[in-house]
């Protein structure tokens, strides 16, 4: 059992606002796969949406495009080799959570499986774009339902108590960063600035 | 003058792998400006292609629209006031770099304005794909010249040690995180493992 709570949708986009690397599931019929995804992000605030990569290789593609929905979950660091595995291996060989010891539940929007130990999930439908789906391997999704640990994120806000769950983000080959300190920073600016460009 | 050297083509998707929040810049004629932008990340390794999301509002937007250029920067912890002064201000109105002293240079492969003392800069051909662009908000590009301050980023990789540089992650309302600390994961798996999903 994960701790989780919802995360209300208009503060969804907070979960990856920072750029954290994701996990991808999907289920279509009886199977379901999990792969890594350093290349996702907000596509929008509320509705929420997200884009990702998912290269034609992929079995977890397969079952996104058949059942027109996903899930983008994020890892802390104590998932840092699972999320090695599930992205060196692939779903049409491997039933990759008997064979990493992966546990899952399922959301409410989505059949999408949601990895154990995870700290945010977003359950996300497909927004079919098949041109750029074939062109450049990516897919658009509208976020239906968003969770999160409340030890990490509670309230809209991510806990950054010491000692906390961080998120990583990976570079290549095996390196990653995790999240370090958080920060307040100001404009400064007189005025309401609130334009932005 | 800002340290930078070239990075390889190649490598440079690594520049934005673990995303961090950019700086996007364009010019049109004489018309420059530069704004923040949290939602960006890489589409391909090489040719090096990314993906980021430019609200209508932006005038960085219309000088990427009319100019088909553009360049994404990471800024530092020290230039955290700047990404929010000039993710806060509005080119219409505003000589942004005039207003908050921000220098630049120019590189090779487009006229976009570089910003001085980010960590990396990459220079971007825009792939025009309207239908994305006025649904989503969504620019594509190829990446045609790379550049990263080699104190921070050398050799393709990120050099980590203490004290240095760090890029930075925004969440919200003035909210980031730093990035931190870098560490090694293993999949651990027989075989070379080379399928990905």
């Amino acid at each position: 059992m994960t701790d989780r709570l919802p995360v209300p949708l208009d503060k969804a986009y907070r979960l990856m606002n920072h750029g954290p690397t994701v996990l991808v599931s999907a289920r279509h019929g009886a199977s379901i796969n999990v792969m890594a995804a350093a290349w996702s992000m907000p596509l929008d605030f509320d509705p929420p949406k997200v884009a990702v990569v998912l290269d034609k290789s992929t079995y977890t593609r397969k079952l996104v495009e058949a059942s027109g929905e996903f899930a983008l979950m994020v890892p802390a660091r104590e998932l840092a080799q699972l999320t090695l595995q599930v992205g060196s291996t692939t779903g049409s060989e491997v039933d990759k959570f008997a064979a990493f010891g992966a546990g899952y539940w399922t959301g409410t929007q989505t059949g999408a499986p949601l990895l154990d130990d995870c700290i945010a999930w977003l359950e996300c439908r497909l927004i079919p774009e098949p041109h750029i789906q074939q062109t450049y391997d990516l897919f658009l999704g509208e976020v239906v339902a968003a969770w999160a640990d409340p030890a990490v994120f509670r309230d809209g806000h991510w806990q950054t108590q010491a000692g906390g769950k961080k998120s990583i983000h990976y570079v290549a080959g095996g390196h990653f960063f995790e999240i370090g300190d958080a920060f307040e920073a100001s404009a400064n600016l007189p005025g309401s600035g609130n334009n932005a460009g």
